[in-house]
């Protein structure tokens, strides 16, 4: 409980950090179990602990995931480490489906890093990936009881995640897609795992159902919040804040929200930007940051950062609905959740 | 009960053929669950029950790994029935994995059909895989005590099945391959799955370890003599009858059983097939017929026909070694070992 109290009232970022340290432990020591040496180093590198030669680095994503898998713990009652199996089964999956997702989108680079597949190969990086996704089992098989509470909200979302990618995938390039289409497949990409995150650590300690539903349905609205912030940075958030190229979803012609909300305007930038995206993705630089201009000036951007603060205060609501408790734990919920959409707009003014 | 004494003394296809109708409505209806239905699609596609616009055909695998499955609860003393969630998952695992292989192998042709990958597009089918998998872990899920019984036991055999697949692919024209290699890249590739299949069902109905770990011995050994059959049918098996193209593992320049002993020979035949595969696979159809004729000769079928028999024997005894309670069962699991070597020499009267 120490890393939790300590934390309550502070910002997301040390609220983040702290709790990683809670969960990192079971995290590397569920990654080492991995038993062939190939996949070990390739899990390791996905998760930012070393480069490609096994050396070790420091790095690795937010870890917001796990975070909200100890909170949901404790915010139900119990404690942050009842919910750390869960916690490190959250993250295994959401990092298999970063290394696969990189394979289908053919993305080079994440994290500042060249990704998996690159720097492995394609074969080596999928059985990786799913040598991760098999392992986040096997941690919730290993805790008994407690871990299997777990089991069937984390398939559950395993499965959801894999048809919002084949959905993303199979939309790209579209010309008929609306922004119901991109919310919908966006609720299976981010929102299924998030949900399952934010409610895992409850179901873990056998909280009640309404419990359990309120922080899933919490954790749904920031999910769709958390994808839509990433949308907005896909088309204008800046390379050295996201380790990806700038205008990144525009060359890949993905059909994310800003893109698929300035296509349905009626403005002139509207029209422009489908002439423009007629015969696929821009080609060339100029091109590129033409389409992005347009994509702001006809309203994707702001459009979609107002759909992410709307689900910014559904999440608050569901939260705010709930007896937790736990005041702390339910207090630095609230706080991620924030955090999750503003900072999109710390790291991209036009937002703000 | 009755689909299995029906099938006692009998040949090992109508023994197949049998408990397939037993497993089969069971796992349509793991498949059917799949929500997505793109995913849905491709896992009927893949399993053989339709083309690739949805529209039923007859067909689909030989269905040994179920077999064993529901053979194992019976030979242990249980009902087939209670072996069928257990069956179900070890099929849908052993699926998942071709789906995904042949993404990694490039193969394009399967059972007379383009693989998944070449039907549906690489990222398609990879999702359609990892769906596979999840799908067969949330029916041991669904299956309460019984299935969880299971749950560590195919979890392994995936962590060992991806181990295998990432050492084959490592292996590929490694000219420092010996037949030890081999043999323990199998041991994950093929053995690994065939072990849990001829077990899971023992486990299912919570047999004593002692009969539990008989099975895994016997599976095990069925296991490697399984995939070194399917290695001399990859070398000299008849194209009409695998499905695959002709000398299709000379052709890809696999590192397979017969292929690495026939190198590791000090024949002439092995010093002209060493000096032929030196620049990588042998490009035209002259340098594929000379490579499988060298192989022939410098007895590279006849070593992994003779160790095959060996698996063979110790399979039989592991299987001899039991005191199972249910004595047609465990005939059949001994009709099913001998077919499993028997059918190269069937295909391929060069081994007889």
């Amino acid at each position: 409980m120490s890393a939790h109290s300590a934390a309550a009232g502070r910002a997301a970022p040390e609220i983040l950090d702290a709790l990683k340290h809670v969960v990192d432990p079971a995290l590397r020591a569920a990654v080492d179990r991995l038993d062939d040496p190939r996949m070990r180093l390739i899990a390791r590198y996905q998760m930012g602990w070393c480069d490609a030669d096994g050396n070790p680095t420091r790095g690795g994503g937010k870890a917001i995931r796990p975070a909200l898998a100890v909170l949901s713990a404790a915010a139900a009652g119990g404690r942050l480490d009842d919910g750390i199996p869960a916690a490190v089964a959250v993250e295994l999956v959401h990092n298999f489906s970063l290394l696969h997702d990189d394979v289908m989108d053919r993305d080079v680079e994440r994290r500042h890093r060249p990704t998996g597949w690159v720097a492995f190969g394609e074969a080596q990086a999928i059985l990786a990936g799913t040598a991760m996704l098999t392992a986040a089992i096997e941690v919730l098989v290993a805790a008994g009881p407690t871990g299997e509470r777990c089991l069937a909200c984390l398939l559950d979302a395993i499965q959801r995640l894999i048809a919002g990618q084949s959905e993303d995938l199979e939309m790209e390039g579209r010309a008929d897609v609306d922004v119901d289409d991109v919310l919908r497949m966006e609720a299976g990409k981010t929102a299924a795992l998030l949900s399952c995150a934010a409610s895992i650590g409850a179901l873990a300690i056998g909280a009640p159902d309404e419990i359990v539903d309120g922080l899933a349905a919490y954790g749904y609205q920031i999910g769709i919040a958390f994808q839509l912030v990433d949308d907005i940075l896909g088309v204008v958030g800046d390379p050295a804040e996201t380790g990806k190229s700038s205008s990144s979803d525009v060359r890949a012609g993905k059909r994310s929200a800003p893109i698929v909300a300035a296509l349905g305007g009626e403005s002139d930038a509207s029209q422009r930007l489908a002439d423009l995206l007629a015969g696929g993705p821009p080609e060339n630089d100029d091109d590129v940051a033409l389409a992005t201009r347009l994509i702001v000036e006809a309203g994707g951007v702001d459009w979609t950062a107002q759909e992410a603060d709307a689900r910014l205060a559904q999440a608050r609501e569901h939260l705010d609905g709930l007896a937790l408790p736990h005041r702390d734990a339910a207090a630095d919920l609230a706080t991620v959740a924030d955090y999750i959409v503003t900072r999109g707009r710390v790291l991209n003014p036009s937002t703000r």
